[in-house]
């Protein structure tokens, strides 16, 4: 199966990423539709083009039509969903996530799932400090990763249409990696940089400091605005990696405060020295 | 005095800030001098309408006809300029300055100076990941705060004029503190956020990290290219207040990193609300 003009889309919970899946797909002339649970979500998605047409009710009938299907669900609802309704899949479907966890999430879905539908992991590395499909937005993709998570139960078919996919979208880079290695470097990345912007805006009453602030600490709490149904979950599921993560970081931390503590500027100046070579990595091209 | 028409203003130090408020004073109309250690930054100020003029000798002439002068130099240069060449400044020239420690600077700077001029402190909100005149940008302040020190040694008309200053270069707010407040503010807004950046950024080699990374690991580290130089001078001038919000950030992290610990789910939920009720105040208008 190759991601060609007469494969059908479902989007399996139409939040802001489900959403910005639906829009661009639409709008690269698929034909998409959505399950949510909330029939406004399904009207505005309509009204605004951004599905070809979506329910609140999971039927045979209607799931059994699509040929890949995307869950950008919660990972505890997403679990659920696949153990309530696998039944109605067409025998063949590829199905996909946007899940930010994967070691506990593709191994028990694969574990499963029925042996004639294939679900590839993926983790498309964007979003928005908003939430909803009213705030589907397909741009977001752009400059952004996309992270497909095979393991040995996927077919090099299955995988490559997963890849595609992330390309059709938009992104700019496609990268492969283990569950275990997506999950141990999403901690330090995207885990870990909200656990310190949490603490960080959590310091201080904030209201007055509006009017003294630089751009730094914008920059550092931009995260802060954070859905706490679905962080805790994400923590938890990444618990001892992210456990792990966040000892690396103290240590590094109590590092450079012991340099200033001692007055030892020429730790100092070689902790930012190592920080200024390494963050040139990541100007953007 | 106020900042009129005939108001001559001469920057010491043409670095980006320096450069940045050269030009936006030139292209309000005013005339402006500029003293730096580089002629070939005087050069490319010349050539790029940044200054009027400008030399690499301070001289009783060239000083003496300004009326206000302002210092966008190193914390520790700033200070041997005004006991090198203090005798040159016209009488009742008004001195201000864009550093980013107080407190060890203001109480000094009056207390060495001729009492025939006025030095009032200020502290620019504004900067970014790159140096030198040549990144001189007037843009910077735009939608950024301005801050005041005063003391008990400053006239109302110099605070006046300095916040004149601040209000014509074009920031959007404009705040006075004492040098003591200013000081606690930057250490936690300014200091801790560069401290937690470069932690962050030196905890793991990254090249590889680049394919894999969202926009949180970028914004956190954005202030993670840092100059070396003048950072580890503000560190250690502001060594005390930083270290004690650096022990309040440790502690804000690790009552976090123990909630994960314990799964306590309902204790990281109400952290990150928090998180989120601060963080609104954040968001741009």
């Amino acid at each position: 199966m190759k991601i060609i003009n007469d494969v059908k889309f479902l989007i399996v919970g139409l939040g802001l990423i489900g959403g910005s899946y639906a829009q661009a797909l639409t709008d690269l002339g698929y034909e998409v539709g959505a399950v949510t649970r909330s029939q406004s979500s399904i009207d505005y998605a309509k009204e605004h083009g951004l599905i070809s047409h979506g329910t609140t009710e999971v039927t045979r009938e209607y799931i059994s039509q699509f040929d890949v299907i995307v869950f950008a669900l919660y990972p505890k609802v997403f679990i659920e969903w696949i153990e309530k309704y696998q039944e109605y899949f067409k025998s063949g479907a590829l199905l996909t996530d946007v899940t930010g966890v994967k070691g506990p999430i593709v191994y028990k879905i694969q574990a499963l799932l029925r042996k004639d539908v294939e679900f590839v992991g993926a983790h498309p590395m964007a979003g928005r400090e908003v939430y909803g499909v009213q705030n589907a937005d397909k741009t977001i993709f752009r400059n952004a990763n996309y992270i497909v998570t095979p393991t040995e139960n996927n077919t090099k078919e299955g995988i490559a249409v997963c890849k595609s996919l992330g390309k059709i979208l938009g992104f700019k880079t496609i990268a492969e990696l283990s569950p275990e290695k997506h999950d141990e470097m999403i901690g330090f990345l995207s885990q870990l940089t909200h656990c310190i912007a949490v603490s960080l805006m959590t310091c201080k009453e904030s209201e007055h400091l509006v009017d003294y602030t630089g751009d730094s600490f914008r920059d550092l709490t931009r995260i802060a605005k954070i859905n706490e149904d679905m962080w805790s979950e994400l923590f938890l599921m990444n618990k001892d990696e992210l456990l792990s993560q966040m000892d690396l970081f103290i240590e590094k931390f109590k590092e450079l405060k012991s340099s200033i503590e001692n007055e030892d500027i020429d730790k100092m100046k070689s902790i930012m020295r190592t920080s200024t070579k390494r963050r040139a990595f990541f100007d953007k091209k």
